[in-house]
């Protein structure tokens, strides 16, 4: 390791955040922030939109194709065998859900997924696609199975012919939803399933390239995804809709947050330099919902944040000129899943759920062309300190 | 993000394992591969061995000194009153204890920890620190209560005026241990305290790099110490040592192992192209272990370690000349650990709870000079491919 202080050596160059370092090459995914267009496996994320279930994206994403109806058939047949949870997670489950909530439950219960697998530890890419697919199945488990705990209430399992989205409503609920509100989850599943190599799918590539095991990483990338800098803040983004109202006070709202320094949630990426392509599929999908629905308060809230949206980027293109923020993907996120009528706490936890797939997809393309992920450090400290007593000191 | 197909770019450079980039600037702690030596807050290690305690370690590397007595029982006090676990962390290691082995156990057990801790998500430096030193403190409990539990035995409490070695130790057994092996024990966690960005540190610095908490960080840097890359294989170095037995046996068994293309346990780094310096250190706690116990069963091992060793170096440079593989941490590790008498089902395990020090140490690095790690990556995959109904793939 070269030395910051030896005077033979430059001091060598900090990647500070590792901005610009290109850390793998993929064909899972391509982020192109000058355009803003998200590819899934060839497939621009518009493509897939629409009437696609979001297993298919679980399939595209782990085998690099959309599946024929038997593949679909398997798929969906080992994720319906895999969500009832084996009785020591329960228990463990039971023990803790009460004590601890959002991100924190659910890394404790992702923790958990290796009970029950005894494979867990092999690195075989058939098996490990297969882990991927009950990890998948497992996730929206815990996230429902927590919550209704921590309410008191008794675990709802879900009707054996229900999808993943129709599954976790179903378990969250204890009723069956309706196929508005399944669409509408379904969509905002599949929009948020994968998005290249942000610090949390970074994260579970790295504790994969230890030969570690998909819990592991897994229950690494949810830890990642929990920072507010990454799994971002969708309930405080629907608190500040809340907050303006009305499309009428969008204006003096935004004004006042800018001019007195804050951040307007829901805008700005850091890859991203115009609007993120998914704020435009979620907003179809909180649309299609209220009209299925016919729901007049998600109507509302979706005029609202288009207001809002408009709103903002005309007032930061005047206050801060070329400083290029757009809707993120939190903005819709959060006015989808409202609409969908999950709690609002669950919103980060649901998120994780969808991307759960493109995690695990990046963990199978890691193995499939393994390399220990471990850069450098400069040392800037002292040397050659001398070790005194404690009385001494 | 450039791509790699467009013709008027090249194609960036992916940087494999990122391998040669420098991620971060520190003062905790320098590995020189070429010099083998590995300075912490400015001690070269073998300053900082003999009768330091393991604690006075951690303290050096959370506040960049090493403490004076007022600090020092300020450390102390509130480790040890960390170490007793909250109930709902005790009722679920009782879950799922039985139903899981080694790392896995761990992670399960460390994902908990924010049980108990209303502040855990405050990002504040002087709280992080102890944070750090309560996680410090419950780590050892976590692997001793967990193996206690799988082997049906009722949990076992340190008595408070001990150490964390000692403390660990008598959790594990329920009886008090030899001050012998307590000073192994803790020479064995002062070796393995801290080591540069590894790939779990790294891990560490990553989840915290989106502001995530420090309970996050640990599972997620446990999960990735988890993988034999890298948590590296104590174990089946003992099992290599008892299968040679006796120092005469050893040219033998490494001739035959070399020249049939298998790895030789315990030897070669990433860094080091010499002698790990740390091995220095471990051997020489052997080495007083056993004079201190009186114990000859450690004296032959240590004799054998020394000859695998001497032969390995010997033999390598003769069948691979030009590779300088020498002896890594794990060979003396698992001596002193096998000196110590801990099981070797344990021993990455009590690794981990060695390097919980240096993990937080990094974490609040990472805090105080605090940007989201988010590197690159580069498609490689088609485009612009079109959706096909199911019924037609």
């Amino acid at each position: 390791m070269a030395s910051a202080t030896d005077e033979t050596k430059p001091t060598p160059t900090v990647a500070k955040g590792l901005e610009g370092i290109v850390a793998a090459a993929t064909n899972i995914a391509e982020v192109d922030g000058e355009k803003g267009k998200l590819t899934l496996r060839g497939y621009d994320i518009s493509e897939l939109s629409g009437n696609i279930q979001f297993e298919e994206v679980c399939y595209l994403l782990w085998n690099g194709k959309l599946p024929n109806q038997s593949e679909f058939d398997d798929l969906k047949a080992e994720m319906q065998s895999a969500r009832e949870l084996p009785a020591p997670v329960m228990d463990a489950i039971k023990a803790f859900a009460p004590y601890a909530d959002g991100m924190h439950v659910l890394r404790m219960g992702a923790s958990l997924l290796s009970i029950g697998d005894p494979d867990v530890d092999s690195l075989d890419i058939a098996g490990s696609r297969r882990r991927a697919a009950r990890l998948q199945a497992q996730i929206p488990a815990i996230v429902a199975h927590t919550y209704r705990v921590k309410q008191g209430l008794p675990i709802a399992k879900p009707l054996p012919e229900q999808g993943l989205a129709a599954g976790f409503l179903q378990m969250l609920e204890g009723e069956t939803p309706s196929e508005a509100r399944v669409a509408g989850l379904n969509a905002y599943l599949v929009a948020v399933a994968e998005h290249g190599l942000n610090a949390s799918t970074f994260t579970g590539r790295v504790v994969t390239s230890t030969d570690s095991d998909m819990v592991s990483a897994l229950t690494a990338a949810i830890g990642a995804l929990k920072g507010p800098k990454h799994g971002g803040v969708p309930g405080p983004v629907l608190k500040m809709l809340q907050t303006i109202g009305t499309p009428d006070k969008a204006d003096a709202f935004i004004r006042t947050e800018i001019t007195e320094g804050r951040r307007i949630m829901g805008f700005g990426h850091r890859v991203y330099k115009v609007r993120d392509p998914r704020a435009e599929l979620l907003s179809d999908a909180a649309d299609a919902l209220a009209t299925n629905a016919n729901d007049q308060n998600v109507s509302n809230l979706l005029t609202l944040t288009k207001a809002v949206e408009g709103t903002t980027v005309k007032v930061l293109a005047e206050l801060k000129p070329g400083r290029d923020l757009y809707a993120n993907v939190e903005l819709y996120a959060a006015l989808i899943l409202h609409a969908v009528g999950v709690p609002s706490e669950l919103f980060t936890p649901i998120f994780a759920i969808g991307r759960t797939s493109g995690w695990t997809a990046h963990m199978i393309d890691q193995l499939e062309d393994q390399r220990l992920i471990r850069p450098a450090s400069v040392y800037i400290g002292a040397r050659d300190l001398k070790f005194v007593p404690m009385s001494d000191r």
